[in-house]
């Protein structure tokens, strides 16, 4: 530890869910879409796979952010993209937030954003959710640079409307409010119909979740053209070429082929709501979700050992130790025949 | 700018060189290799486009730090890998650097590294050239937190021999010296060979330049295993998946064929010193180069106008307003026909 800078020493980095190489597990804990990316992905692929590896790819990515821009009815310069939206979302910090000021956000959300949050000095307000783990966004208080809103929220999977979104930009009109919206495609309305009216409003989308491209790291950010240009500014001081050649090919035809997507989420979204009717049934307690996974617990056993014993029988799901939610696990939707697996086996468990 | 964060405004972010869309050029503007990366690296591309796609890469990427270690006769521990040798340089910064700290560099480096210092806040000093462009390691002062030493450096070309190197990591013990050897396949001699006997070296390689796989963004970082953590840290705190499934790949395939590597970047060596023959016999100082570019001047031609004619001509190549070097260009070397081309337009222009 001798050359850590004091703010390293100091940080609580995060830990990605496991992906273990020793042996096939039916992979339940990274939200990872049971369903493989549109053939037109792969051909994307295929077809930069070419000599041309050796140049460097265009940093601006103008047709990735065009064919984004067709698609939202916005112009290119209104679109950001990274490598991930976890990037992007990093990205929002230094270029959004100084040491002085405060953000907030909710006290059960992706856990990621308190740990950028102390990457980059920012101080931070955590708002505690209702007792069903639903937020209100009108609890969020004055004051604040930034808010960070995961949308559905992670890990539990729960929306917030539209007009509730709409009432927090209008109330807070100088406070930059951040609406992840990873997993929006699985039941959530967009805010990105909101961008034109709002300038203190950025939406962030993945292309991890919905298109079934965790693989090849894409994001992107939806704002008025001075967000945009401010994330640039801070892409451009951190570094140039944040998106390859195939990643960037690749998510072209992603979004050119919506329908596929449509279709696919439309199968996890029903493979989720009879999963959901089954573990109720079952005795489980099932927030409800708007995403590709399901948060549950069950009074009767503990979190961590139904993980432990999932684990065993050859089945990830996710843990989180955060005081809280100790008890609770995030599954993710899988295939009609991973699901019933995973019910048969948690039917051993929970008699 | 209304959210603009004061760090953001005060930013003056890097400029990649051009990648017009307009037409084609040749292109010897950002230092690409002109040769295609080895045929398995466009093999191992095609047979990881699959299904795979939709699941998250290894974020330790465990199997591509095992083969750079047993390249390099270390172990996976002292290895970090990342999104572009620029996100590793990125990286180090927030990891070993804090505001109150200095950091130092040569005057005339990689551009990149001020712009680093800028957006995590450090301070640093620039040393200042001797009358040749070359570089004394024994002019870096004492007290820096870090030294960053492009060697061979940019965009002058010039290399360090590696006593010079050894005797400043034994007269700063406590200044972590990190070496960016970005070109060191092109002639010079790499640092790795001492990271063993000095705990304050870390030494970055990137896959963009000698590997010609620019198009799909890695880089790595050797060094011990207290540094690599330290980068771990910081990277699991600002994005856990820099590395998508395909590059992983990809750079596995292009270790593993260093043979092709070498081959490769002979030709470029051989070309590079055929052209600096050239170019001195038309009245052009030419830099000693170790890498894959030529950093020229001509005294009777400005060297922004020389940049405007060959760009008229069809020729991209690179030209920089920084104060002392304005009226030079860096040219990286092509294919053999590319070069010809080259200098039979230059010979138009310089009578």
């Amino acid at each position: 530890m001798k050359f850590w800078s004091s703010i390293n020493k100091g940080l609580t980095p995060y830990i990605p869910g496991e992906q273990p190489q020793d042996k096939k597990y039916i992979k339940l804990n990274t939200n990872e879409n049971p369903y493989p990316p549109s053939p037109r992905v792969l051909e994307a692929i295929k077809s930069e796979t070419s000599a041309d590896v050796r140049l460097y790819p265009d940093p601006n990515a103008i047709q990735l952010k065009e064919t984004l821009a067709e698609y939202y009815k916005t112009s290119a310069d209104c679109v950001f993209v990274g490598n991930g939206s976890d990037e992007v979302l990093a990205f929002c910090f230094p270029a959004f937030f100084d040491p002085t000021d405060t953000v907030s956000f909710p006290e059960i959300t992706y856990s990621f954003y308190p740990i950028y949050a102390d990457l980059f000095r920012i101080s931070y307000k955590t708002i505690p959710m209702e007792k069903d783990f639903s937020f209100k966004p009108g609890n969020f208080p004055d004051g604040m640079k930034g808010i960070l809103l995961a949308n559905p929220n992670a890990p539990t999977g729960i929306a917030i409307g539209l007009e509730a979104i709409e009432d927090l930009l209008q109330r807070l009109p100088d406070t930059l409010v951040i609406v992840d919206e990873a997993y929006v495609d699985f039941g959530a309305q967009s805010a990105i119909s909101l961008v034109d009216r709002y300038d203190n409003l950025l939406v962030i989308h993945t292309f991890s979740k919905s298109r079934s491209m965790a693989g090849l790291r894409v994001g992107y950010a939806i704002g008025n053209s001075s967000l945009i240009e401010g994330l640039n500014r801070v892409m451009n001081s951190f570094y140039s070429y944040t998106l390859d050649r195939i990643a960037q090919k690749a998510a072209i035809a992603a979004i050119q082929d919506w329908e596929y997507t449509r279709r696919i989420c439309d199968k996890v979204i029903k493979t989720r709501e009879s999963v959901r009717e089954e573990l109720t049934s079952m005795g489980f307690r099932v927030l409800p979700s708007s995403t590709n996974f399901l948060f549950i617990c069950h009074e009767d056993y503990a979190g961590r050992e139904l993980f432990l014993e999932l684990k065993k029988g050859g089945i990830l799901v996710r843990h989180f130790q955060q005081p809280g939610i100790e008890n609770w696990l995030r599954v993710s939707i899988g295939t009609d025949d991973e699901m019933g697996f995973f019910i048969e086996k948690l039917k051993t468990l929970v008699v």
